[in-house]
């Protein structure tokens, strides 16, 4: 499929020999070649074709992952960190061969700063590990993309999800970082104080560098208390627009929601069929505040008033866990409920942002545009942040089909940058979004490239992500 | 004076020496090499010495920046961008000599997006002045470093303030920079989305960069509704251990407060003689909570709760503007109060920021320092943060005492490092910090100065800041 910019440079045929028998001498059963492994870890959850690794290490401890960067790099050969494998744009791919930097043994919890509301992981735990780890303490970590993504992915992504609007995203919970550079060093990009003006941000150069920068080998994070009370409850709009509205009036008021979750009219069909409920067919906002029961009880009635000012329904809220939890669940399911609107056929997410004042026009027009080509497409929306997926459904075997997906897509993100949007909005550009990166920033695309060159001379560095350094984009 | 660390490389007197004549041509008056005016953009606000620049161009638009770069890049000469000179670590100095950009005629409001929360500005203006444009919208911008400080200079130095607890930093609230590069090609940073994973976060590496890697054109910010009500109070404690355990207890249960500042005995003494107050002289807490009248009542009364449970007295807060705005005053007048301890001395502020939990015994450590050695040295801390500042009030004709107000600030910030904390929350390295950088950051420093050597490969762009690029540090 051409919409995949898969672009790598050459295999290093000689380099890659090289280190094959000299990982296994020094990894034994925990290096692996087998074709299934191999597989499994250029598994890109996406249209876009894997491109298998020539081995996968499973490392143990940051000793060895620099030992294995160190080899790497003395071979000039590319190492590729593998968390759970739930990247979308095809992070983990091997465009150039190389090997698989598997981080599922590496998942202790270093430190835990209760009073600090900070904790120290290593790179392959998963956010649900995480906070079940961290349950005792009253403290939980709250950035929720969908998936149980590993930490250092979510980290290499600058990922968010639902409740970014009142959490931020990776780039705001994000402490620190250690990390094995292209020498084969350890660095640790800043210490635990809140805040500090040392010198370069690189915390924040590595969170969202999707590993072209350096193997992660910790990850320091924020955390918060968990909520006393959490409520929530949805509300339907006759109109995006009414309900788009309503999510501007609620984030100028400070009103310090949770999640305000956009939507759609044929998701909320979706919905329905697969999750078995009755919501009313039309534009919905699903919305979660955190605290205790009187500011609760404060923030839902604030957002009650907005919602009825905005020409929604009545607006009925729960502190109930299980009735929050079955909401909640659908919106969680949109994917499969997506991909149940038409079995056999294949789904996929985009992920654009734009300015909130332009979300409900941009989800209009993409409405329309749907409408138009006669595709397959619920959307949600993290409307607080401007935010939106299109579920694509669509028939993967049929050119003619997968060429009219292409065409929306390229469509879709042209809207969202015309809209002083971002063609991607948590997933990362990885493979897929390569092709956009120069519209949305032009000539910033050369700075990255020429700190990638700085940083990772011999581009062993997961090769062929964000940009291809060996050819123009 | 030793304390500074101000290397710089060689002048380039022949570039400098043909781009006086051409700068004069093309900006006629707008340009000065009067002693006056360039020592004036060469003034620290400290101890660290005047070096001025050779030249002061009062750019008025983007395309002049571009013009003075570009011609400073092709003739290989500095450029330092200058904003109000309220810089605390001589980042404004000009230790090769070059051409101090001056901001003060690029002020403009670009846009303001009301329903997006955010405005672009030009690097000139003012927080002050920005909130005063902003009024009517019923925004503002809530960094407050003190200081009536440019926004330029504020997103260079990465500065906060006294609200940082609740706002966050200059690296939480921009949204997008334009900058123009060693190149002299004007590149920018994001689009306008409130999120985006679309390749390195170019935007935080801008943000603390000190114009090191480009001279800022326009910057994107984040604004938030201006709160209905803002209440405030102080209350003291028994020892400086109980009053951050307070802090710690508000941040952890979540209450959501604007300031919480802790100032030490020594400066309540300096303030009641200083602004006429009765405070009782011990460790005390001056917080504030912006909201409604309903929520502002409700975090008043947990921390309330919270401070009685530490130890605290009364806690009175009111919401009436006059008496917030006398307390705040005080509080905002430390500097003053502190130099007015013993008229005639000079005054410095240190910035040493740790973890919270370790901000008792980093502030109790230091204080019994100071008392050891007979500094005359009051304390105030940006107590959510960790972040806390010593005005040492010294003499400095007397070159012992300058010595040990040094092998001091040698001292505490040894501790705070000791402590995981960093040597600079918020004012920057500078020239004053460079000592500390390497024994906070290790070889991270290095790849710091690979991205400088990659963006600016001439070192044009303010040299000798952060690290000298042409010794080892």
């Amino acid at each position: 499929m051409a919409l995949a910019d898969i672009r790598g440079g050459a295999r290093n045929e000689e380099g890659i020999a090289a280190a094959l028998p000299r990982l296994a001498g020094r990894f034994g059963a925990r290096f692996q070649t087998g074709e299934a492994i191999r597989a499994q870890h250029a598994h890109t959850t996406t249209y876009i074709p894997a491109q298998l690794p020539d081995g996968v290490v499973f490392v143990e401890n940051a000793e060895e992952v620099k030992a294995v960067v160190s080899l790497c790099a003395e071979l000039k050969v590319p190492v590729i960190p593998f968390g759970t494998g739930s990247s979308l744009e095809g992070q983990v791919n091997a465009p150039n061969g190389g090997i698989s930097i598997d981080f599922s043994n590496m998942k202790r919890v270093l430190e835990v700063n209760a009073e600090d509301l900070d904790c120290t992981v290593e790179p392959g735990i998963t956010r649900e590990e995480l906070n079940v780890y961290l349950r005792d303490t009253g403290l939980f970590f709250p950035i929720d993309p969908g998936a149980n993504a590993s930490i250092g992915g979510m980290t290499s992504t600058r990922a968010s999800g639902t409740n970014a609007v009142r959490y931020g995203t990776m780039k705001d919970n994000v402490l620190a970082v250690t990390a094995v550079t292209a020498t084969g060093e350890e660095i640790r990009t800043a210490r635990r104080a809140r805040k500090s003006s040392a010198g370069y941000d690189l915390t924040r150069l590595f969170v969202g560098a999707e590993g072209t920068l350096g193997v992660l080998t910790s990850i320091t994070l924020r955390l918060q208390g968990i909520p006393a009370v959490i409520a929530g409850g949805i509300c339907g709009f006759p109109t995006l627009k009414d309900a788009c509205n309503a999510v501007i009036m609620t984030i100028q008021l400070g009103i310090p929601v949770a999640r305000i979750e956009l939507v759609n009219t044929l998701q909320i069909k979706a919905c329905n069929a697969y999750s078995g409920l009755t919501l009313p067919e039309q534009p919905t906002l699903f919305v979660e505040f955190h605290g205790n029961e009187e500011s609760v009880r404060l923030q839902s009635e604030e957002f009650g008033a907005i919602a009825a000012e905005c020409g929604g329904g009545a607006f009925q809220w729960s502190s109930d866990a299980e009735e929050r939890a079955k909401l909640w669940k659908a919106r969680h399911n949109v994917y499969w409920s997506a991909k149940a609107l038409r079995p056999g056929w294949e789904a996929i997410a985009t992920d654009v942002c734009v300015p909130i004042s332009r979300l409900a026009d941009c989800v209009a027009e993409t409405e329309v545009d749907i409408e138009e080509h006669g595709l397959l497409a619920p959307i949600v929306g993290h409307a607080g942040d401007g935010n939106f997926h299109v579920s694509l459904v669509f028939d993967d075997k049929d050119p003619a089909h997968v060429a009219e997906v292409e065409a929306f897509v390229g469509r879709l993100n042209a809207r969202a940058l015309a809209m002083d949007g971002t063609c991607t909005g948590e997933h990362g550009i990885g493979q897929g979004k390569q092709g956009f990166l120069p519209g949305e920033l032009g000539g910033t695309v050369q700075l990255m490239r020429q700190i990638k060159q700085a940083l990772d001379p011999d581009n062993i560095l997961n090769p062929g992500k964000i940009f291809s350094t060996l050819s123009g984009n």
